[in-house]
């Protein structure tokens, strides 16, 4: 265990209400004047999260989109959000909140409060938001730890595009410019939909966001939910630009499933829903891919046309 | 306008939701579920708002408590909190989280959920928390604008003293040791009372926290209330150990009522309501000082026995 994943236990100890779900879930779930109140908190730091040069109005866009992304996952939709900015330079500062009215605007969150702090000279911007929603009507909000054996498994993106995004942004990989610009996009302004969390909530027995990478977070779902998941590597989505970039080969695959910062929902459902599940997307134009199940046991298991893969070594962003 | 201001007057022009309160409160206030959900988010950073050799337990406190001050300002019990840590060496660490489960427990606020985050080599740490609370049944949360012409103007503790511990931690003032150890923990653990917030919420009209000085708190009332305060230097309560360590003159008062730090709260209720006031506070054991009142016209006047004092360039902490 590492000093983080030390730190965890240790919060989850101190975080006993059944409405921080064990810190095992994207947002906490209470019950507050008899609607459900969901509520995340993420932060991004300079140098960890963004890169230095990112568009400081696509650091505010993701910002708000993933903690957004938070919401949608518990079939939540947003209500409002507190943020704190650390003040920088002024034209950074404008653009960044011009680009956090866009997202605000865009996934109609309203700004609601929170805090502008000064900063030591030299250390990395930060910048932390609080996302608030209110969740499904009449049955809880879906939880990543209620797969059934028998639960079809799906994505609702493309997976990896982000991580080539990165990847060309900080120079380690080139690609055309077309490519680069639509890879990069998917980096810097991800595009969570509460609309797709909130019809799909009342079909779903699990669910969660993909934000550290498909293998961390299926193994996550697994472990939360007590159950084997299955994979197929060569169902899971890839965007035309992924596959002009990269190919398609298992290990571009097993690449975008580790690469993380897709912000598209990952869930479970009752093999008989598959049709209304369909349904469901594509009355809001959204498509879904099945690309996996879950069975009894433990841990993720992948298949390739078939044939079992070994897990990679790294399964994603783990803490 | 410094940069500071200008960057929020750019975010009020964003929040432009009416639970918002127009960035111009301690917190946001919403319907949620027909009941008040109040909210407040704020971040303390190192070499900011807490020295580097503070005891990490009571960076921890002051983190909950300053939130939970913004709570009480507005009548609201305290439902749960959401943090985002900045990871750090481990010993520190686990020194901050037990002050965390402290305060947690102290002032009944469980911990919900929140986020982990590394940070790069060398930065300062910086920590977020985000505060719900429930406000008051069937009236409006107080709000700092609403003092009207008439009212007494009171606050809920002694001026100063964290102001007087921040000098004597940071070597800039030294005091004999009972004293300095009094004061010391006035910055460093700050008590706000919920309890006696949620009392007072019914019988005032305006009601704030102090957080940045008495004076500059005291002109935003008045300017919010689009009122006149004035203030009897000469009635604002200092502890027995700032008395010994300042003295009493109008030059140690000044000090006191531009220091910050105080989170006490601040506010204006009916002159006739001021017996029914002493009660509640006495029934929770706590003491209120009337220090003056609200009249019609603008900005804060300051008496010394009497006789009109001008007020110092500097109110507390601008920002």
């Amino acid at each position: 265990m590492n000093a983080e994943s030390a730190h965890i236990e240790a919060l989850r100890a101190l975080a006993a209400s059944p409405a921080a779900r064990g810190l095992a879930d994207d947002a906490a779930v209470l019950d507050f004047g008899g609607d459900a109140l969901v509520l995340t908190l993420d932060t991004v730091v300079e140098g960890v999260h963004f890169l230095p040069d990112d568009p400081p109005g696509d650091v505010a866009w993701k910002l708000v989109a993933v903690n957004v992304s938070d919401l949608a996952a518990k079939g939540a939709d947003p209500v409002g959000c507190l943020y704190s900015h650390a003040l920088g330079e002024d034209l950074w500062d404008t653009a960044f909140l011009a680009g956090l009215a866009e997202a605000c605007a865009h996934f109609a969150i309203p700004l609601l409060g929170g805090d502008t702090v000064r900063m030591p000279k030299n250390a990395p911007r930060s910048f932390s938001l609080t996302a608030l929603g209110r969740g499904p009507k009449g049955r809880p909000a879906p939880a990543r730890g209620d797969a059934q054996p028998g639960d079809r498994l799906w994505v609702s993106g493309t997976i990896g595009d982000a991580g080539l995004g990165l990847a060309i942004l900080t120079g380690a990989r080139t690609a055309a410019t077309g490519c680069a610009q639509v890879l990069a996009r998917r980096y810097r302004r991800p595009e969570p939909s509460p609309a797709l969390g909130r019809a799909l909530a009342p079909l779903v027995n699990a669910m969660m966001d993909v934000s550290d990478g498909l293998l961390v977070d299926a193994a996550r779902m697994a472990r939360a939910s007590d159950c084997a998941i299955g994979i197929a590597a060569d169902a899971v989505p890839l965007s035309a630009e992924a596959r002009e970039f990269t190919g398609d080969t298992l290990k571009s695959r097993l690449a975008a499933m580790t690469a993380g910062d897709d912000y598209c929902l990952l869930f479970s459902a009752p093999a008989d829903r598959s049709e209304r599940i369909r349904e469901v997307a594509a009355n809001l134009g959204r498509s879904l891919y099945a690309i996996g199940s879950v069975s009894a046991g433990q841990g993720v298991t992948l298949l390739h046309f078939g044939d079992p893969v070994p897990l990679p070594k790294r399964l994603g962003y783990e803490h």
